[in-house]
């Protein structure tokens, strides 16, 4: 459908035109449409606007993959459809490896994600031959199979719209975890070493630019903007944001 | 995918497979898919219970539908995955026409619709022939044409899981709205006369329970409990439920 660039809503109803087309095009699974209807839900109560809380998220976020040893960004379909473009070039500056990681797992997604990573500039996809996969305790979808060169072996892991279940078991796993989640309240907000609680069409440009602007720094300052954040605060400021932004409109 | 009982989020997790079951037998269009998200995300925020502003509404509403010369219950594609039952059910109790409206039109799905009501019980689904149909003014979509035995010629409209635009357009139309609706910002919401703030699994059976209990109540009890409602006033209600869960986290 033809959206009016008029219409009071025309960015979310074009992002979510896009989640469509994704899924049309077989990189989007039908519940990844329902994962975009609840990120659109808790964008509206951040006013559509990157807040100040994911802001200290990002540089804490960007501090971690460039310190980290092995860095590796998991990737599912409404990333890939929604900023396939930007994620590569987050992967090229910092750098880190790219795997595909599926919650409603089927090879010939995991293709048709790879290839257009590759058409966006891509060198290696991870995750998409399962003879390297391996396992992670604590998950019992299929996403608990890992790429042992990817997240098998990664220090720290970029989840964008990650699930509860396997953001925890991550964590357990020893690995430091940087979520994307626009709900605050959610298990993976919570589980993450970092959540940067904004819409993943802002966030990644951002965490880019945050990343480019970073990567002069040197290894000790790095850790020390890492280990001064406090997750569990920084989410409590991104829920005072929404409250605040809902207590405008009684 | 079968979700475990077990699962912390079980309820929900089941409800969205039942959407994810009605889009893949042609009533759920995939724009619908995306609206559930943003629903559950609403839902998750009153905590995923009725709340009391979402009663009183509940009681105007069943006032309305009771006291009207001609009510009419819209029906789209998610209203009807949902909660055919009792709506057909709802529908006889007042009683009032049903009539299928979809935004994302197509006669297949309307009439997959339409079947789906009358194996539930329905005698008559109006809105699928289109030789009846009128337009209304101000709506820019598809949804403008409205059956003229139906909408056309209502007093009372119950439009759950309505757009903006159609809601504004119905009211332009000297029409009384009943909106069922998550998002107590949204324009559906501030535009309808009686707003019911709650998830739609509930909301419904809740409007089917109340209006059975106050079918007795004289017209001039319906219409004094209707016109005491104050729509704006109750979803500052519902907006300060919804604050107060999220404060309950920090």
């Amino acid at each position: 459908m033809k959206i009016s660039p008029k219409h009071p809503r025309f960015r979310s109803l074009e992002t979510r035109e896009r989640l469509v087309q994704g899924f049309q095009s077989g990189i989007v699974a039908s519940q990844g449409l329902i994962a975009q209807g609840r990120g659109e839900a808790f964008d509206y109560m951040l006013g559509e606007v990157t807040p100040k809380s994911s802001r200290l998220a990002t540089k804490a976020a960007s501090a971690l993959l460039l310190g980290a040893k092995s860095p590796v960004i998991s990737i599912n379909g409404n990333t890939a459809a929604l900023v396939a473009r930007d994620i590569v070039k987050l992967a090229r500056s910092v750098p880190a490896e790219l795997e595909v990681n599926l919650f409603h797992r089927s090879l010939a997604r995991e293709r048709r994600i790879a290839s257009l990573l590759k058409r966006k500039g891509a060198d290696r996809v991870l995750g998409v031959d399962s003879k390297t996969k391996i396992r992670i305790r604590g998950v019992a979808s299929p996403r608990r199979s890992v790429d042992a060169q990817g997240i098998g072996n990664a220090d720290v892991v970029l989840i964008p719209l990650e699930d509860g279940d396997r953001a925890e078991a991550l964590r357990k796993a020893g690995k430091a975890v940087i979520a994307i989640d626009l709900n605050p309240m959610s298990r993976t907000s919570r589980a993450a070493t970092v959540t940067i609680v904004d819409n993943i069409i802002r966030a990644i440009p951002e965490l880019l630019r945050i990343t480019e602007k970073m990567k002069p720094l040197s290894r000790s300052r790095l850790d020390a903007i890492a280990s001064s954040f406090d997750n569990e605060k920084n989410l409590a400021r991104a829920m005072q944001d929404m409250t605040h932004y809902m207590q405008g409109w009684t």
